[in-house]
């Protein structure tokens, strides 16, 4: 089944267009297994989330044995939750082809996140994967995203904007969705109504400060769906005590909910 | 030490600008393992250049098995000849942090690709590695590398441009370098005038077609130096046959040989 269809059911089942990160960290971890603290925070929120997001780089810090955990995790969570794994790859086509069967063949992610930078060549090799959703990079959260994704070219239209109409163009089979910090709710409103339709994904609320309003209203499409809120410390680090499975539980319903307040269900 | 200093170390002992690949594809090795190819091709060529480039895509394509070849592989490489993880990482600050963990700390690399769409915060934690070398994608050598990268400013300025004049302002601590196609000659030129001091990485000779004698005339610096030039599957699949080592050995030569000319040593 395609990747948007997955997203749309589990997100219906669970009434939630909430994404909670797996993003392990040593130093915050309540437990002292990768896997056994996730398969807590997944056996906590199943029900509350419409995808869960790990980042690759969080296990890759942790050599072999976080790639490991990640395997068996994207295993572990239940096969009607779609899985992105944030991995923002961007290479020339035969070496992203690479990473496409690392990342779908491999770890069997439903969706990724890829880099723009390399243009049409390096993203083709993912989408060739007809039932994966390929988030491509557009406005991302971090305060320094103005140093490029800012730039005007000369017709007036800033460099993130060119990448979203280009992923318009790339979109013929239906599978490529676009990351939109929520720390940008202008750059996101606009986005939106350049890609009325696509799946947003929205990082950058809680630690980073994006306004979770703000990010529901201006990213939803006119149904009030296809917006992905992620949420990754503020859930899973809600406590660092042995209730942490129960508050990170708490802290997902409570977004869930706000979330569906904001957008009116 | 310094990465630019063991760079041109090895470059001055082994008198080479050549980078050998190590892209394992498992439908074109002459033997079955991963590490026993990387260590016949190390041993037929370590005397031969100046640094080595495994790119992550093909380890991870593998999976665990790949990754703990790479491990070894690195650590296998002869202390004196730097090793560069062409890994094109890039993600807001926290997570490009645990990548820089994951690809200095955990795989020992002496320096990485990483990519420019996030903007300073997301470099900049591999610039906190002081003794490390960060080569920043700025002209790739792919067909599509004109989707974004030839964007005009209104400045007038092309992306690609806009990359290396900011690497150049980042550049603080003297260990930023860029990676320039072999395949955009023209760009290279007016990139090395640019920068005419920091080393550049220039992959796309051989298999995919960039111009081997303009690569060299035009990445060197005014002495003839700091341009790495990669060839892998050219290099390493030279022969498919149990000679694969010694046709390695004679196609790096070659090359090795060809570069200085071009560069009149």
């Amino acid at each position: 089944m395609e990747f948007v269809s997955r997203l749309l059911d589990a997100s219906r089942r669970n009434r939630s267009l909430l994404c909670v990160g797996l993003d392990p960290d040593p130093s915050k971890l309540p437990v002292k297994d990768v896997f056994e603290f996730n398969r807590a925070i997944i056996d906590a929120t199943s029900d509350l989330v419409c995808c869960y997001k790990p980042n690759l780089a969080f296990y890759e810090a942790l050599g072999i044995r976080g790639l490991q955990a990640l395997k068996k995790t994207v295993a572990y969570i239940p096969r009607d939750i779609p899985v992105i794994g944030d991995a923002k790859r961007g290479d020339i086509g035969n070496t992203a082809a690479a990473y496409a069967r690392a990342l779908f063949d491999y770890y069997k992610f439903d969706a990724v996140t890829v880099n723009p930078y390399l243009g049409y060549d390096s993203v083709k090799p993912f989408l060739d994967y007809r039932n994966k959703g390929i988030f491509v990079l557009c406005r991302t959260s971090n305060s320094s995203a103005s140093d490029f994704q800012d730039l005007v070219d000369n017709f007036g239209m800033k460099f993130y904007q060119s990448v979203a109409l280009r992923a318009g163009d790339w979109n013929k089979g239906g599978n490529i969705g676009l990351v939109v910090g929520a720390t940008y709710p202008d750059e996101l409103k606009e986005i939106r109504k350049l890609c009325p339709d696509m799946p947003l994904l929205i990082p950058g609320i809680g630690a980073q400060g994006g306004d979770l309003e703000m990010s529901v209203r201006y990213g939803v499409n006119a149904s009030g769906e296809m917006a992905i809120i992620v949420a990754a410390r503020q859930v899973i680090y809600a406590s660092k005590g042995p209730d942490f499975a129960q508050a990170a539980r708490a802290a997902a319903r409570e977004l869930r909910d706000s979330i569906n307040k904001f957008r009116g269900v």
